[in-house]
C-alpha cells in the first residue's frame, strides 16, 4: 500500500508527518512544492521541501513555527554587520542544508537526487520528491507590480495586495520522474492534497505539465483537506489573498477549486454545515493540527475516507 | 607617512595589528597572501585575508588562535549530520564572510575589491590588499603526492613531510592594483615583513610577478621579522617545513631567505648572538607577540629602526 501527499511547507507538513507516523515505512511519497524554492545569497534554498525535511526528521523548531529546532543565529549577525541582505533569517544549523545543496547541485545532480539524499542522510522512512527538478517560480502580481514569492511573502510580509500568481517556467518543466512513479505505482491507495495554501503552495505543483493528469490518471482515490477552518487560515496569507482575489474566503471556496481533481473533500467540523456543492464527496473531521496525536488522527481519518485503514 | 606591511595569517596579523595601532588611521596597507585560499563548499575562503580582517576589527578570538571570537557551531553540527564535509572548520560568524565574499565574487567584483568593502564594513582604518586578484594556489610536494595547501595544513596536520612547495598560477597573476599603488606612493616610509611563515605565507606574494620587483624599487627601508625564534617557530610548521627541506631551522636561514629583498633583518633576543652574515642590517627586539602592547611595542621599534617614528 502506497500513499501520495501533496504538499506545500508548514500546513502541508503536518499532514505529512501525520501520514509518515501511521503509515508503514517507505509506503508515503511526498511530493512538495519547488515554486517557493529561490536564490539567495548565490544558496539555492527550498523552503517547502526543506520545511518536510526537518519536519518528517523530527528537527523542526514548535515554537517558532518554521526552521530548525535549538536553531542559533551567529551567522545572520555576522551577516548584518558585514551590510548583507538579512530580510530573510537563514539560521546557523539551516544554513548547512542550503550549502549542501547548492554544492550537490552545483556538481550537477538534480534536485530530487540532492533532496533523496538529504531525507537518507536525515533517516527519514518516507520519500520526499520535488515537483519538477526544473525551475519553476510563483511570482505574485501585486498593487506594488510583480514579485517573487519570497520578496511578497517574506521581505513584504505580503502586505501588498495581491492581483493574480503566475509559475515562471511551469510551462517548460517536466514532472519529477519519482513523483511520476509514485502516481503511477500498482499500488498507490490514495493521493492526499494536504491542507496548504491551494493558490500558493498546490497550484504550482498541479501547473507542472502532466502532474495533475498523472494525478486524475491514478485510480486512487484523492482526498483534499482544506486549509480553510471556519473562515480563517490556520497560518498564513491564505484567507487575505483569497479576500484580494475576489473569492470567497470559505472552504467551501476551497472545494470548488479542487473539483474535478478531488473525490474527497474533508472539512472542519467547524464547517460541517458548509454546502461545497456537487461532484465532491464531504468528509468531517477535526482538521487543527496542534499535537502530534492530532496529526496522526486526522491521517488515519483520512486514509481511512480513502477506503485505506492503515 | 605610508607603510606596507606584507603578512600572511596569525603571526603576521599580531605585527600588522601593532602597525595598525600605533601609524595614524590609513598609513597602513597590508598585502596579504591569497596562496592559501580555496574553495570548500563552494564558498570562497580567504584564511589569511579574513585572520587579518578579524584581527584588525578585534574579532578575532583570543583563546582559539585562529577565527571569530564569540563564535558558534551549528552549521558544522548540522553539516555533520548531512554527511557534508567537515574537516575544515567554519564556524557560523566565519560563515557570513564566506557568503558574502562568494556572493560578491559570482557578481563579477575582484577579491580586492570585496577585501575593501568588507574592511569598510568592519570599520577598519588600514587597507587589506589581497596580494593579487587572480588565483595563486599554494601546492606542497609531499611524501604522499602534491597536496592542495588546506589539505597539507588542515586535513593532514601538517603532518606529512615536505619535499617542495609551488604556486600554481603565479606566472600568470598580475599584482593587485593597490597593492602596486601602495608600494609606488611618494610617502611611503617602510616596508615590513611580518613575522610569517617565509616559504608559505611570504613566498607566495612574492612569487606574483612584479611584487618583487615593485619592493625592491621603492626607496623605503624594507624591514623584515623573524617568525623563528631559538629555533622554534611560534606557531605552526615553519620550523619541522625548514627541516624536512634540509635548511637548519633557525632566524639565520631566514636572513639568509631574505638577503637581497630585505634591508633590516629583527632577530628576538634570544637569537641576539646569531650570525645572520652580510648585506643585512640586524636588529634585536623582543619579537614574541602575546599582548596588544607586545605588538605595539615591535610595531614601534620596527618603524623605528626604519628610520621613522610614529
Amino acid at each position: 500500500m502506497k500513499v501520495v501527499a501533496i504538499s506545500g511547507g508548514i500546513g502541508g507538513a503536518k499532514l505529512a508527518l501525520g501520514l509518515d507516523r501511521v503509515l508503514p515505512p517507505g509506503a508515503l511519497t511526498v511530493i512538495a512544492n519547488t515554486g517557493d524554492d529561490f536564490h539567495h545569497l548565490d544558496l539555492h534554498v527550498s523552503p517547502d521541501i526543506d520545511t518536510l525535511l526537518y519536519t518528517l526528521a523530527g528537527l523542526d523548531d514548535p515554537v517558532r513555527g518554521w526552521g530548525r529546532k535549538d536553531e542559533t543565529w551567529t551567522f545572520m549577525q555576522a551577516l548584518e554587520q558585514l551590510g548583507g541582505e538579512t530580510w530573510f533569517r537563514l539560521g546557523d544549523g539551516d544554513l548547512a542544508t542550503h550549502v549542501e545543496r547548492t554544492r550537490l547541485l552545483g556538481a550537477g545532480a538534480s534536485l530530487s537526487a540532492v533532496t533523496a539524499e538529504l531525507a537518507r542522510r536525515l533517516g527519514l522512512a518516507s520519500a520526499i520528491v520535488p515537483m519538477s527538478d526544473q525551475p519553476v517560480r510563483t511570482r505574485v502580481e501585486t498593487d506594488e507590480g510583480w514579485l517573487d514569492f519570497q520578496h511578497y511573502f517574506v521581505r513584504r510580509q505580503c502586505q501588498p495586495r495581491v492581483l493574480g500568481l503566475a509559475f515562471e517556467g511551469a510551462a517548460a518543466a517536466r514532472p519529477a520522474e519519482a513523483a511520476l512513479e509514485a502516481l503511477a505505482d500498482p499500488a498507490l491507495a490514495a493521493v492526499v492534497i494536504c491542507p496548504s495554501n491551494p493558490y500558493l503552495s498546490v497550484d504550482p505543483i498541479l501547473a507542472v505539465p502532466g502532474l495533475r493528469t498523472a494525478i486524475e490518471a491514478s485510480r486512487a482515490p484523492v482526498i483534499a483537506v482544506s486549509p480553510v477552518i471556519g473562515g480563517q487560515a490556520v497560518k498564513g496569507p491564505t484567507v487575505k489573498m483569497m479576500g484580494e482575489l475576489g473569492l470567497d474566503p470559505s472552504a467551501a471556496t476551497v472545494a470548488a477549486h479542487y473539483r474535478g481533481l478531488a473525490d474527497i473533500f474533508v472539512l472542519d467540523e467547524t464547517d460541517a454545515g458548509l454546502d461545497i456543492g456537487a461532484g465532491l464527496e464531504r468528509a468531517v473531521a477535526p482538521t487543527l493540527m496542534r499535537t502530534l496525536e492530532d496529526k496522526t488522527r486526522l491521517a488515519r481519518f483520512v486514509l481511512e475516507r480513502a477506503g485505506k485503514t492503515p
